[in-house]
């Protein structure tokens, strides 16, 4: 397969790094923890044995913690309780966390729990492309991570093509031809993705993915909040050209390389991949699992907050392509934004951009 | 089990990096290659199936690279070449790189090779307790590591106990309770890890390990390489206690917890487990498969090589102890007495100083 971009999110633990920015993930995560603990009750092929058996786990696009330890306590926790139901041993477990080589394994590695009751193990590489052995995993997770594409479609830095993104970085806002190309982009990713997958589970495997999207077709991107993050860090962009700090070809030469689906077009790609069943597929509301203490109410347009926010996905693949020195000002420019438009995000659509799909791999 | 030291390689890839300084233990290592693959050819248990199978590997004490990545590709060629000459499909490969949580791993996932035929993992977490689930893998490789103890045995502190060691940092030139200690820690030590790796590995499965060690009883480690290394750093400590620049208080409570075992000794710990068959037992000349062009011939005596090399492998826990500001001046003093000394080294024994074992696991 063709190279394949990565985008770590930002290691160690300061101020702007994944492991104290990720509460917008942790939240998004405990509202579908008890979705995947029903999902492996009622459809989890726990086998009973008299020797004890061992489930292989993964997290694929597992960042650096803590939210990756939570999920797969939980799916241990539940896999341990239907166990105990149908008077079977616990199994012995050894969790895989997956994500780019580029990832931050060192701190990931230090934050593992230390009474964790799992084997653990690394493993660096892309998803889409092979990671595991054949038929070797029972159970895949993936949190907030499909979302990323491979790498950005070509078209959108073409001048000749419909797809041309100019003065954009993102499809959101943008004419037809240039979220089509993402569309494309996203469909051939999944391919890929589904097709590894497919090797790598054990026949009636469990796969739980999350991922945002959009709750259907008729939907712009620009009414929910990553739309409107992402149109508000454009503009913030497009003002620094402006200023003459950085070059508008700088700016048009970069995109977000980023995809919400819709439940309708991820239905198809599963489909068209054939080799798995979906047991459920349920839109939630991405915030709803977030404590009133926990920076404000439900994306309430903190400035500060959404910004280190995003700065501790983006400020890799932002201050790679605009130069490390540009990042203060962009984000400072960003969050004023951000307060400016707070409006925009109160008033966007949070419930539905969440999707929670349960594959089994099919016999 | 008690908590374990952990004594990390340096990480990176600078000027005193485990990547740049370990062309002793790659020396060390090619000399073994060849007797790996024998033992595989003669013992290692292919078994012919129709659908491929995946074998297991674990390399324990990993390091950063690259002598690991040469000796996973050495024993996979060799499995191959097995499977084919007896008409098996060739086996998929999961490796397993295993070495304490404070290794980088980071360094280590970029330098894997990419052309490689294997899927790889990294385990953090010491081989003195747990890493695998039961029965998980086929083959164990470990060099070159378990020389370091779990722990510093703790009478060498004790001013009471026979094996009070102050004024020296290694049971090298020390009185006979010094050297008890050490072997007492070994042999425990040992016992924790066949019994653990007894858990993982199938029955069938080979366990490889090269350690240094002194051919048999009767020669003191001060005649050996290693030894003399270690009383040369130990006199350099001295020195720089003397001269105020570190206290006499600090080199009496520092131990170097590495210890090299005897053939014999190592013989009867594997028996007295019980669980694994001594397949083969060789001493061999760690320096035999030194190049002419790769630093000097055989630890000829170049004090800022030796010093390098030692530096790699050992400033982690030196500078942890003395202060990482004092270790330039340790290692440009310990580099003029390894030059002061050549002839010591240059006559030193080095014929059977690495112990090469074959176990397998008995059913």
């Amino acid at each position: 397969m063709a190279a394949v971009e990565s985008y770590p999110m930002k290691g160690g633990d300061g101020t702007f790094s994944y492991v104290k920015n990720s509460s917008f993930q942790k939240s998004a995560s405990s509202v579908v923890q008890g979705l995947i603990s029903s999902a492996i009750t009622e459809k989890f092929d726990v086998k009973p044995s008299a020797t004890p058996t061992t489930i292989r786990l993964a997290d694929l696009g597992c960042s650096v913690g803590p939210n990756t330890f939570t999920a797969m306590q939980n799916v241990i926790d539940t896999i341990n309780t239907k166990a105990k139901s149908l008077s079977c041993q616990n199994p012995q477990y050894q969790v895989f966390f997956n994500d780019h080589v580029g990832n931050d394994f060192n701190t990931l590695f230090t934050s593992i729990p230390s009474d964790r009751a799992y084997f653990s193990a690394g493993v660096p590489g892309s998803f889409y492309g092979r990671l595991f052995p054949d038929s070797s995993l029972h159970f895949i997770h993936s949190s907030y991570s499909l979302q990323w594409l491979s790498k950005e479609p070509k078209e959108l830095v073409n001048k000749e093509s419909e797809a041309w993104n100019g003065g954009r970085i993102h499809y959101t806002s943008a004419p037809r031809g240039v979220v089509d190309a993402y569309a494309r982009q996203f469909s051939e990713d999944m391919e890929l993705f589904l097709g590894e997958r497919a090797k790598e589970l054990v026949v009636g495997g469990m796969m739980v993915l999350i991922m945002p999207c959009i709750p259907d077709e008729t939907v712009a991107h620009s009414q929910v909040p990553a739309g409107i993050m992402f149109d508000l860090l454009g503009a913030s962009l497009v003002d620094m050209a402006q200023a003459g700090v950085i070059s508008q070809e700088q700016v048009d030469s970069f995109n977000l390389p980023i995809y919400s689906v819709s439940p309708m077009e991820m239905e198809s790609l599963v489909k068209k991949n054939g080799r798995f069943s979906i047991e459920k597929m349920e839109l939630t509301d991405p915030t709803s699992g977030r404590k009133n203490n926990e920076g404000g109410s439900k994306t309430s347009g903190d400035g500060n907050a959404i910004a280190n926010h995003l700065r501790a996905g983006m400020e890799g693949i932002l201050s790679k392509h605009f130069g490390v020195e540009k990042t203060d000002e962009l984000f400072e420019r960003f969050s004023k934004k951000t307060i400016e438009f707070s409006d925009k995000f109160k008033s966007s659509l949070k419930q539905g951009t969440q999707l929670f799909i349960v594959l089994v791999k099919k016999n």
